[in-house]
């Protein structure tokens, strides 16, 4: 008998949808490749712009705004490639956006890390102004909601902010059109689980697997229009913006996700899982009165609970719920198997033993209250056996 | 009832093979993450190292030099973003190696397109080392199977050249050991249908779709352990080549497909379809005694058939046969729809009609010989309509 698993990290990567799974399915018995102009082909485009606008409406845009890449990190890598002078990544940013920078860096590239709290987004736009008089395209990429913690970064404070830069500049350059303040959400971990309609950005990224897509499929999503420059270039697919021919099967379930993930969301389905996420931390807390809910006084995601118990290790603590049944994670996927302590938590103060004990427990549609309830209790054991080997 | 298609296009995509599509299926129910570390992530890892290991039996090398990437494009992307100084490219190249080396032309990078007979890269060799001087890093870049016409272009020679230029630049420039001569071969096409082991290249590129795994995915394989740094950063999947969460659905099928690939090639099922090729060319040149087969002296893959009857348009044909019920092309699929005349052809000496006259068949280990004879009638009538008209 297999023994019975609890899957409680949704952020790093989201069960297939059936809906998912029933649009790959039937996208495999289209065999054309898009570009093709014969009847096979154009089965094979059809799905492509099916899914294309079923993805737009989870941004409220038009189906030629989104522009499906391999996944939410290749999508921040082709909108970090856009040349830019100086980029500002908020403390919740997804490593992909600060590694994409990197090679950048040599050719005078700055790149400025900036506070995590809505105040310290307001003191980042004094260096920002400072090096303004040299930079004429700035980026400033906003998260939706941090992988990690599921905090949310203040999008309208940075709007402001973005323009009394942008005001500024045009004050000192008076008659230079080319000065640019634009803006970059991380709607990766965000969409389908709160609202991404409306958003005042220039660009946003996502990921078909963090809404029960399949993997390796994302897309940029040109919020207000503005275009891209391609980094991976040849057949010229997706209008010149990605080349590459196009995932079919995989955009298929993107589409199917995306549609399901709107539909959850409107029938408010996070509501109860954000209901799941507070009995879970009542449940913690009261097996543990020093445990730290990382960002629990901020705006977060609904599914998303980081906590610490200073001392007992982060990567210990997956090891022993993995065993005990709970897939759960230490910092984001991407980073799991890496030694260092969380950069974000890190970054929002607390100490590097703090920082190296926080897990990650994060919570989806099909989690149960049972589900949260055996967590809480296995974790509360497991962290009686810890105090008793540290006492 | 639904009409009776006939599909001669392998080259643009090839049907999912049964063992890709129960490959991926099979994947749709791993829930985790490749990079978590708890059991459902070490599952989804499973997946993608087991295709990992079949796809590195088609190259006959270790799974370690299999990079998976989105596709080819952004495979040979991945290789041209290494910095080189000069880039050769064949004239059988696809275009996305062409596209792909634009974005560093900038940066001094040459690149340089050698004619497409043997002779021809003998010759280009001294422009080649006329450049040498001033050159530390040359890639050349050879196709083991032209998209459009079949031809496999001599990388035997190529790598006599490579030898001689890296022999030259030793003389020249004693105690300087940063230059190099490197070679990739583009075995997107060639890959399953004729052996890809043992070749004498620093990279090879290939992809899933063209071998009966799924569209989206692909690879470059580090042929002779040379390394490469990633395009797109961020999580540091790939062992730090490419980033990104795996396609763990994609792999999947890509290995199945692989696998069932070498079956095949071992199996000599493409010298039935060699022998279909030949039959097809024999009722075609049969309908026409002044129909130009492209590239039919040179050594060609076993599938494909590219041939044009001057003054009557590619994208014509391809338009009455789609009409017909069969699914060609002009040129390869990601020019599809694009009007210029075949830049391939153009480069091998025929005149712009002849060029534009061009459409491509190629087919597949489920093509039959009614496929190939329903083919060359249905074109025959077609080509006689034209002919009626055109008098």
């Amino acid at each position: 008998m297999k023994p019975c698993r609890v899957y409680l990290d949704w952020n790093a990567t989201a069960p297939l949808r059936p809906e998912a799974r029933e649009a790959m399915i039937a996208a495999m018995d289209v065999v054309g490749n898009p570009s093709s102009v014969h009847a096979e082909g154009r089965a094979a485009k059809a799905i492509v712009e099916r899914a294309r606008g079923q993805v737009a409406l989870l941004f409220g845009c038009e189906p030629s705004q989104v522009v499906f890449t391999g996944g939410a990190t290749e999508a921040a890598s082709l909108i970090i490639h856009q040349g830019w002078d100086l980029v500002a990544l908020g403390h919740h940013a997804h490593d992909c956006f600060e590694k994409a920078v990197v090679p950048y860096t040599n050719a005078n590239l700055k790149t400025h890390l900036v506070g995590h709290d809505p105040g310290s987004w307001r003191t980042a736009s004094l260096p920002l102004m400072a090096d303004w008089a040299e930079r004429r395209k700035t980026l400033c990429v906003v998260s939706g909601g941090c992988s990690e913690t599921g905090v949310v970064e203040p999008l309208a404070l940075v709007v402001d902010i973005a323009a009394e830069l942008q005001s500024t500049a045009n004050e000192k350059r008076v008659g230079d059109p080319d000065h640019s303040v634009n803006i970059a959400t991380d709607m990766t971990q965000r969409v389908g689980k709160a609202s991404c309609v409306g958003q005042a950005s220039d660009f946003s990224i996502c990921s078909a697997h963090k809404i029960g897509g399949p993997k390796g499929v994302g897309a940029v999503v040109l919020t207000s229009g503005l275009d891209l420059q391609s980094q991976i270039a040849g057949g010229g697919q997706e209008m010149g913006r990605r080349s590459g021919t196009e995932n079919v099967i995989g955009i298929a379930g993107f589409g199917a996700a995306a549609e399901a993930a709107a539909r959850d969301l409107a029938n408010g389905v996070w509501d109860r899982v954000a209901e799941l996420r507070n009995i879970l931390e009542i449940s913690l807390d009261a097996a543990e009165k020093d445990i730290i809910f990382v960002g629990k006084g901020a705006e977060r995601l609904p599914n998303t609970s980081c906590f610490s118990v200073p001392g007992w290790k982060g990567e210990t603590q997956v090891m022993q719920m993995d065993l005990a049944g709970f897939a759960i994670s230490a910092g984001s996927a991407c980073s799991s198997g890496k030694v260092k302590p969380s950069r974000v938590l890190r970054a929002m103060g607390y100490d590097e033993v703090t920082a190296a004990s926080a897990i990650r427990v994060s919570l989806g549609p099909t989690t149960t209250e049972e589900d949260v309830l055996s967590f809480a209790d296995a974790w509360g054991a497991a962290y009686k056996r810890h105090k008793a080997r540290a006492a």
